[in-house]
C-alpha cells in the first residue's frame, strides 16, 4: 500500500447496467483509483463490463462480494452516496466537498469505502446501515438523480482534487475499528439484548445496532475491549447458575 | 436557476454516440445548465439521443448548428476541452479549476461557450481555432482520456461549485453526551461487568471504563439508548430465572 489513494475502495452495489460498471472503472483509472469491488452485480452485467473499453485491467482485478458487510470488512470508514436529501434521517448527510475532505483525512491513515447503489433505487436502507455517513453531490433540486458513471467520476474528481497522484506513505497512528470489528460487536450486542428480552431479532434492530456502533467512531483496541466485555456478559447470561 | 448559469452554452461537436449526447444532457440538467448546442452530430445519434432518459425536455430544446462558428457566435468567451497535455501549443491550456474560475468571472457579464469534441478524436485544430483557450481535467498521466459524458459532468460540477444549486440541509447539531451521561453509563457498565465476573469493583476499573466511554464521543441520544440496553441486561443478570 503505497499512496493515500490506494486506500480508497469504490464499491458498486447491485449495479444493473454493464455500461455503468465499465464507466465507473474508466473514471477510476482516470483518477488513479485501482480498488473496485462489486456486490451482487447482475451476473450478465459484470461479465459484459469486463470487456468494457478503456479499463480492462482494472475490471479484471475487481473483486466480487456476496454482501456489503464482506466488501467493506477491511475499511475503517464506510461512506454511502445518495441523491436523496431528506429520506435518510438515520445518517448524517454531507455535501461532496465536505465529505471528500473528511474522507481524505481518514485515507491518510486507513482504508475507506465509497458505496454507490443500483441505478434504479440507489442504496437500500440495509446497505446504508453499513455506512458511517452519507454524501450527496450538490445538484439542482429539480434533477437530483445523476447517472451512476457520472456520479462516480464527479466524486473521484473531488476526492483527488489537489492531491498529487504519488504521495509518501503516512506512518500509521491509532488504528480505527474496521467494519469487521463493528460487525462482530453488533452481533454480540444483539445476542445480549435478545437474551435480556430487550428486543426481538430482526433486520431493523440489526441495522439500528450497527448504526449506533458506527456512530461511536471507536478505535480498534476499544472495540476489542468492548467485545471482550460483551462476551463475558453473554457467558453470564447463558449460564445463570454460576 | 441563477442568471449567471443561463449564460453558459455547452457545445458538443461531431458527437457520435447517442448515449453520450443523452449523458451530457442529463449532467446539464443535474447542474442547472439549459443551453445545449450540437454541431454536426451524427444524424442518427442525435435523433436517438432525443429519446434519452432523464433529460428529454433539455434535448428537445437543443439547437443544431452546421459549424462551430455559428454555434458560438453569441459568446464572448469560447473554451475548448481537451485530454491532451502538449499537442495544442497554439493555445493557453488551463487546468479545470483555474479555467472554471475564469469562466465564472466572464459568465457574470456575458455568454460563454464550453466545447467538447468527438469521442474518438476530440476537438480538431479547426474547432480549436474558435477557442480563446483550452481546458483539461487533472487526470492520471496513464489514463488521460475521459468518457465524454463523464467529462461534461465533471466540468459542470466544477463550474457550478459553490453556486447555490441545491439547498443542502445543514446536518442537525448533535448534542454530545455530557459528563453526567457518561458517569451513569459507566456505573451501569461496571455493575454488569462485575455481575459477570469480568472484573472486581475498584477505582482503576472505574477509570478505565470511564475513559473508554469518553473515547467513544457519543451523542446524548445514543448514550440514553446504551443506558437502556445496559439496564435491561442488568435486570436479566440479576433475575436469572425469568
Amino acid at each position: 500500500m503505497s499512496t493515500t489513494l490506494d486506500r480508497l475502495a469504490v464499491v458498486l452495489v447491485a449495479t444493473r447496467n454493464p455500461l455503468n460498471i465499465g464507466a465507473a472503472a474508466r473514471a477510476m483509472s482516470n483518477f488513479g483509483i485501482g480498488d473496485l469491488r462489486v456486490v451482487n452485480p447482475y451476473k450478465v452485467a459484470f461479465r459484459k463490463a469486463r470487456s468494457a473499453v478503456g479499463a480492462a485491467e482494472l475490471l479484471s482485478e475487481a473483486t466480487e462480494y456476496g454482501s456489503v458487510a464482506e466488501a467493506v470488512a477491511d475499511c475503517s470508514l464506510v461512506v454511502g452516496t445518495t441523491a436523496g436529501r431528506k429520506r435518510e434521517l438515520h445518517h448524517p448527510l454531507h455535501v461532496l466537498q465536505k465529505g471528500s475532505a473528511l474522507m481524505r483525512k481518514r485515507l491518510a491513515r486507513s482504508r475507506v469505502a465509497l458505496l454507490f447503489g443500483s441505478e434504479r433505487i440507489g442504496l437500500r436502507n440495509q446497505d446504508m446501515s453499513h455506512c458511517h455517513w452519507l454524501m450527496h453531490i450538490a445538484t439542482c433540486d429539480a434533477h437530483i438523480s445523476m447517472n451512476l458513471g457520472q456520479a462516480v467520476a464527479v466524486c473521484l474528481y473531488e476526492l483527488t482534487r489537489n492531491t498529487k497522484l504519488a504521495q509518501a506513505p503516512t506512518p500509521e497512528k491509532e488504528k480505527f475499528a474496521d467494519a469487521a470489528d463493528t460487525e462482530r460487536l453488533s452481533g454480540l450486542l444483539l445476542e445480549a439484548l435478545s437474551l435480556s428480552h430487550y428486543l426481538k431479532p430482526g433486520i431493523t434492530n440489526e441495522e439500528k445496532a450497527r448504526r449506533l456502533l458506527l456512530r461511536l467512531k471507536m478505535n480498534k483496541r476499544d472495540a476489542a475491549v468492548l467485545a471482550g466485555m460483551l462476551r463475558q456478559i453473554l457467558w453470564k447470561l447463558k449460564s445463570p447458575k454460576k
